[in-house]
């Protein structure tokens, strides 16, 4: 086995155990465990200790894992289930991109700063951490009721009213003017993605079925599912919206018949293990110097607390 | 989501599904699913048709898959039922040691190839691919059976021998004479760690049972599992023999706790997922153009005749 192959188990070990050793330090003083293992990053990543650098393939092992963490959360979600709070989770996603972009834009206006910058700001204040959202959910053992499903539902307009917004952004800054037909594009495409995956694509599953029992592989409808995954993944970030939406999609298609081929325990286990690289790799990215600064630190705290204020409010 | 990631999702993609085709059609056909997943990789990979070529990042998920795959193995196989078949098993490897390597070393003499580069070959004749073996035997359904714990036991015990041979080989070429104590360190290590685990660990977990319940961590089993088996495959490389039959190993020690906690189908789901990039990369790194040549591929025929015969007989 070559040498870089040690390393990289090396830092497997050392990640996995870390963030679950502050997960489970977490949890018995009644904080989510992903805060813990975010810190855990934070703390032994290369802005602080040092002990770990994680290398770029444990960067791109985060990414699977934050597939994962959405497909098991989508697994939750029946279809039916999302069309029915869809109203109410697109009001609150359209709350919590307007709030957030005009409280941003004003403030970073106020502080006397170029326009373009202002509304670049604002327009990353509209994303919501779609992971975090659905971990804390699942911590604290609410992804179940009505209330989760909305927050669930609105992540994922958020996102893709997001990717919208800073095209419209792009566009005003960089060529002076909105491209309305590349904007038109964008939309029809996300907007017809989300709504195939909601209407038409649990239905196709349910055709599926028969076909899946014929098959000689040996746990066909995990491989059937994990395909999906990683193609709609794929799909998501071709059309400009976040790879990770792509697998809470795949996830709810399946949601339906996820009791009756076991699917929920089997995705879980794979998120068990990869979950802890992506909050591990999202705390060692944090620059703690960054905050030395006063001017970055004050900046940084209000924009924080603008951002958390508006996200309730909405 | 930058580019970089978007690339490493449509190889994961388009490995995992390819894999899985290739898979299902050699199962219908009667033949041993892995053997569709090499092909896909010799086929697609960069040395035929040039679909894919596998990221350095994909290779490091084939690791990773290797060790889970042996970590599943291990699972279904109970200390004890290694140390009862342990005699027969070393009696096995040691034929299997033993008979590669002299028919090697003769077949090599026999054409004049010089006496260093015979010994080299016929050392990693020695190396009976693990990985492959157990697969074969789980795609076969018959890991359960006594037979094939003992071709598990005598594929671990091969390797360290393996290790030995190639450490006392290097020794004789490189400084024209064996260290003897180097060896005895080595020697002593692996038989330590072969030995701590099947008799010494498997009491440490029964020990660590009761706390285990008293965790907060969700899926806290699992979880210890996982790390015990990232950390007993860097042990295992750092000693030198092979990580995956560290992660053997660890799946051995929980092998008598995998029916309460649930254990196997949950490193399973892991092991469906990642085995597959380990074997399409196994077959994607085969260069096919080396058999172009008629001296080389004359040679490696019948290398590969006699490694099978040979370790049929062993």
């Amino acid at each position: 086995m070559p040498q870089a192959a040690d390393t990289l188990l090396l830092q497997l070990f050392a990640i996995f155990v870390w963030a679950k050793v502050f997960a489970e330090i977490f949890e018995q003083l009644k904080i989510p465990a992903v805060l813990g293992e975010i810190l855990a990053g934070v703390l032994l990543g290369p802005y602080a200790t040092k002990f770990v650098f994680p290398s770029q393939t444990i960067f791109s092992i985060a990414e699977i894992g934050a597939i994962f963490l959405l497909f098991t959360v989508g697994l939750e979600t029946s279809p039916s289930e999302l069309i029915r709070v869809g109203r109410q989770s697109l009001r609150v996603a359209l709350a919590g991109v307007a709030v957030p972009f005009f409280l941003g834009f004003g403030y970073l206006k106020l502080r006397g700063e170029p326009s373009h910058e202002a509304t670049f700001v604002a327009a990353a204040m509209v994303a919501t951490s779609v992971g975090i959202t659905a971990r804390v959910l699942s911590d604290l053992q609410v992804l179940k009721t009505r209330v989760a499903k909305i927050i669930l539902g609105a992540a994922v307009f958020d996102d893709i009213l997001g990717m919208l917004l800073l095209a419209l952004v792009a566009g005003l800054v960089s060529h002076g003017g909105i491209r309305w037909l590349h904007l038109g594009v964008l939309s029809g495409e996300a907007v017809g993605f989300a709504l195939f995956m909601m209407f038409i694509a649990p239905r196709l599953v349910k055709r599926m079925q028969p076909g899946l029992k014929r098959m000689y592989t040996h746990e066909a409808p995990l491989i059937l599912a994990l395909a999906i995954c990683l193609g709609l993944s794929v799909a998501a970030s071709k059309i400009g919206i976040a790879a990770i939406i792509g697998a809470f999609f795949a996830g709810m298609v399946f949601a339906d018949y996820a009791p009756q081929w076991d699917l929920h325990p089997k995705a879980s286990a794979i998120n068990e293990f990869l979950a802890p690289f992506f909050f591990f790799t999202m705390g060692a990215r944090l620059d703690i110097r960054l905050f030395t600064s006063n001017r970055v630190l004050g900046a940084a705290v209000v924009i924080s607390i603008l951002a958390v204020v508006s996200k309730v409010l909405g």
